[in-house]
């Protein structure tokens, strides 16, 4: 379906980390608004199954090979698309603006007059944070909160501030950091974090599938940073985690149904 | 209302940062299915207008001596509420997680019993990363994002970790950093970052008068930190200011709307 003008636009939106009851009410209008949602590989199905059936969706997550489109391919469609007079939705997991390369693909966009709007997300401390009852602040254990990427390009070696991240007043949230997450623990143990520092880590959050685990840096560093749960992986290091069971929640139950979890990270 | 149950529960729900459509999903169906909502000044009137009439509604954020309820009457408000058995939609600006004594509220309910379940809420960075098109992270620009409150108790100094925040790879963003900004600016610069490092000033982010200004660290510590418009401010700090003329947007169209800002920041 084309706009009947001969401009298209580009939104680009949030879809959160996994449950579609935390899309916003303005992410949801976008995607029903859209002529074609161009979406990534974490955008969840019960999110999919909310676009109307009529409009058309392009899945740049994976391609035949199982390897994901490449940025320049994705950056190519969208211009193609919205010169072409649709009205696109780019719809990506937690929020464009954090660890999501929006504004990459919204300059490209720009650059060639394509007007861009936004829709913010809940990025995936917060949901975790709402369906964990770990806070990203609190009054004596965190007076900031940081957000960080733990994945790095090729053969880069993980160039991180690790003398501004090892602060204890501060609660640091790892995006990405599956395959380097037994370095990260060890070098902010060896920038002045203490070995019990506790860590929560979760898998799938905010999804029926969400698994926790809560453990500290000096175990986390010494086992291999595998997790054979497939899924997004956060890791929350702070003393909020203290509050996990202070808030009536059972990390334990939920580690049960992931015993190799437990295995690999605290075995 | 009742529930019928002598049991009552307390949603903990993040409005955002005032755009209505910013609210998610859950959000909007916990304040739907609430027999009482106690909402903070913060909650703008036009998401206090998607509660259906026949709920209650408590302003925790003004007494008629126009000053907040301290939170020890919120505490025992809520506890009050819940025991009497009614659903309780504690309705927050922002994110209750993040900077929104959330999980202080959560605790004094655990501790006596009461159920509590989150709602997650659009942070103001996150809104105005979207209203602005500037972005939170992006390569080259900023690996990382941190969030602090530059507002402090009674006379407390602020205590921040300066070495920590001054960092040129990092977002940094201020919230109610209003009173303080003066004084944050001149130590980031005392910390090593230089004085012309940007800074997107917003008030109202997300709301129909949303004010923008585009300045410096440098610009910011000379000047009264006064902004003379109502509104709730946020300060972001980086390099990623540098893309909000790229993407398309005028923040001098905006500033027209408040001379007074300009020239107490930039005259």
């Amino acid at each position: 379906m084309l706009n009947g003008s001969t401009q298209g636009e580009v939104f680009l939106i949030g879809a959160g980390p996994g449950d579609p009851e935390l899309l916003t009410l303005k992410a949801l209008r976008m995607m029903q608004e859209a002529d074609v949602v161009v979406h990534d590989r974490l955008v969840s199905q019960a999110i999919l199954d909310l676009i109307p059936a009529n409009v058309q969706r392009i899945d740049v997550g994976k391609k035949p090979n199982h390897h994901p489109v490449p940025q320049h391919e994705i950056n190519a469609l969208l211009l193609r698309l919205a010169e072409a007079g649709q009205r696109v939705a780019r719809v990506k997991g937690g929020d464009p603006m954090i660890f999501g390369r929006g504004s990459e693909e919204a300059a490209v966009l720009r650059d060639a007059g394509i007007p861009v709007s936004f829709a913010p997300g809940i990025t995936a401390a917060q949901g975790v944070s709402a369906s964990t009852g770990v806070p990203l602040t609190h009054r004596g254990l965190a007076k900031s909160v940081r957000y960080v990427t733990g994945h790095c390009r090729g053969d880069m070696p993980l160039d991180l501030d690790w003398d501004g991240l090892a602060h204890t007043d501060t609660t640091l949230v790892v995006y990405m950091g599956h395959a380097n997450m037994q370095y990260i623990a060890g070098e902010l143990m060896n920038h002045g974090l203490p070995a019990e520092h506790p860590v929560l880590v979760v898998v799938n959050g905010t999804r029926p599938n969400e698994t926790r685990l809560v453990t500290q840096l000096g175990a986390l560093q010494t086992k291999r940073a595998v997790i054979p749960v497939p899924g997004p992986v956060l890791f929350i290091v702070g003393r909020v985690v203290s509050l996990l069971d202070d808030m009536g929640q059972n990390a334990t139950d939920a580690i049960l149904d992931a015993p190799e979890l437990r295995q690999v990270l605290h075995g």
